[in-house]
């Protein structure tokens, strides 16, 4: 049944600090380079339904940015809408928009993401757009994400005795794996002395355990009858999403993603698949430790035991189950409303054996995680050719 | 078909000018007002999903309210998402909850709206959130929404000889109807001379042509088994959606907005009824020329004749046909992501006979059109007993 629906064509840009582009000219090439990458080619006249997915307009400056789109593919007959879902909100799009095929209510749908987040005039600037994603009280005691992020990891790192070096790791690696991507916005290898020795943002987490400020675009095609367009269509074989309380103080465990574990086993029961059968992932590694947390939610590693795929090098970009070989959010960058959808580009070039220099060797399975603020949101998606 | 999906509770704020309450605080009230509306009562476990309506962050102040919402209705197993389309973010959210009951995606659907316009410290800075829904072009060349619908208002009058009294006669006649409404931001009766003496924001529409910057919520919640709920749903007999060119300079014709045509024609057509069977209409009056042009666009006159209307008394509260009897944006007021909502709870309660003062009689159908800048989405939705 999940077989149904399948990706078709996949673009993004380049992800970049301080573009110097009107967000406008990113969605105008993402839109045309997925046009222009369904292999069979494809007419704006077959799309049924454009999801545009952006976090914030004090970001972009742009609202009601699917007329838009719809005008440059010239089939105003398509609906269209944007959505925002916090960071997920890639994910959330590409989640509609695998339930309006399923459901029969739309054949192909275009998602669109982007953000522009550097144009803000300092890194405070920054922060105000992204704590409106944060629980009021959180807000109102002058909470950040990474001061947040900060208190997950320091609960985490007490229960299971883990230290920054650990932690660190997650940065390295993912620095390490952008160097191979044309696309991400660092190009930069770190050490985990770099990383140590980085300022502390909000103890125990660094500069360089967090990730940046990025603009970007990215956009794919779903579609219901996906052979009509490629002989290499990328199928949905399971998918999921979940919330969970947007305050960490209503949560009655700080250590854990819950629900990106609740969509993973959605997902996981839908494609009736275990985490080993998957070989390539994508999560959120918003901080190391988002990463870190995320191989447990996910399945990969027991409770308590994420670090050890880091430290036996599982995770690693030769090792036995690679995570985030695009870089992550880490290294390739977080353009928030793009990171979704950009996800779902990286598998899609994965399982067709396109991701060039980073090409993941016996890719049958991909799974992406893209979760909101603390993990209020997240949305799993598990890929299959 | 259509009969099977109804709306089995409303609940809105009231609608202010600097409010001195936080966005959180409205969503909160509109909530629980709509949870407790229902007539059998419903629990929170009940509702499959939360969609919220939001226009602008820069208006609101906040980001990812789903959660907030679920958190609030103690359902952490719904799904949620923020859908923005401009002013039509309200009427794409009620599309888009249709769409899912329909499907069988989700069988009871919570729409949640919102926006808090007037905290922004200058009419500018609002005019400058409002143009970010503008076409690029427009916003380079300094258009406002405002000077986008004098084009439109005067090129309407020049083709069919309207005069400013005669647009004025829709502000005198929505400013009666709101006095009626205890919701409604400005109780003030105003003469066609109060119109023509208030000053030019750009001619040929003055500020009495125009709607406010408005603060408020509303909240409806839609069903797929809506007698389980309540004796009295009221149904969504027909429902479209439809787009045009963002820009007024990618369209043929300045006089009409073809987008609510589209979506009044895809309306009338489920529903099986014609204009003359609707008795009571809301309709998105964001500047006077607009409610002109819709009387048209919904087939209640024939083009160019939708003053003759407001001369011979049709579309007043004692008319055959009232037009926002709600008071319209123009008196009631328009907080954008809550604009399409409040005219869902307007709609529901005409229907349900609940309309207190302004209760229009021998309501048997009600239309509501719920549009996004100078028209490239706009949604229409028949409502029956």
């Amino acid at each position: 049944m999940s077989e149904t629906v399948g990706i078709i064509g996949a673009y993004s840009t380049k992800y970049e600090s301080r573009s110097s582009r009107d967000t406008w000219d990113m969605i105008k090439e993402v839109v045309e380079g997925v046009m222009k990458s369904v292999d069979k080619g494809i007419d704006g006249k077959d799309i049924d339904v454009v999801i545009v997915s952006n976090f914030s307009d004090r970001f972009a400056g742009m609202l009601h940015v699917g007329p838009f789109v719809l005008s440059l593919i010239n089939n105003l007959d398509a609906k269209s809408f944007r959505v925002e879902n916090a960071c997920a909100a890639g994910g959330t799009a590409i989640f509609l928009a695998w339930n309006l095929i399923k459901s029969g209510l739309a054949k192909n749908v275009m998602v669109v993401g982007y953000e522009k987040m550097s144009f803000q005039p300092s890194s405070a600037a920054a922060n105000e757009v992204l704590m409106q994603a944060g629980h009021p009280s959180e807000i109102l005691v002058g909470a950040s994400f990474v001061s947040l992020y900060a208190l997950i990891a320091k609960a985490y790192m007490d229960k299971y005795g883990v230290r920054e070096e650990d932690l660190a790791l997650v940065a390295v690696k993912n620095h390490e794996n952008a160097l191979r991507n044309p696309l991400a916005q660092f190009h930069r290898k770190i050490s985990i002395e770099d990383v140590m020795k980085s300022p502390y943002v909000s103890w125990p987490l660094k500069l360089l355990d967090c990730s940046p400020l990025s603009d970007g675009a990215a956009a794919v095609i779903l579609s219901g009858e996906p052979k009509r367009f490629t002989d290499t269509p990328v199928y949905i074989k399971g998918i999921g999403m979940a919330h969970d309380y947007p305050g960490l103080h209503q949560r009655s465990d700080l250590t854990a993603i819950a629900a990106a574990r609740k969509a993973a086993e959605q997902a996981y029961s839908m494609a009736n698949l275990r985490p080993r059968d998957i070989k390539v992932f994508e999560v959120h590694d918003a901080f190391t430790v988002a990463e870190v947390i995320l191989y447990e939610m996910i399945k990969l590693a027991e409770r308590g035991e994420g670090v050890k795929l880091l430290r036996e090098g599982v995770t690693w970009f030769n090792g036995e189950h690679p995570v985030n070989p695009s870089g992550g959010l880490k290294a390739k960058g977080h353009p928030i409303g793009a990171t979704g959808v950009g996800m779902a580009c990286e598998l899609f070039w994965q399982l067709r054996g396109e991701a060039g220099e980073r090409q993941v060797s016996n890719v049958e399975y991909g799974l992406m995680e893209n979760h909101g603020g603390t993990g209020a949101t997240s949305v799993v998606v598990i890929y299959g050719r």
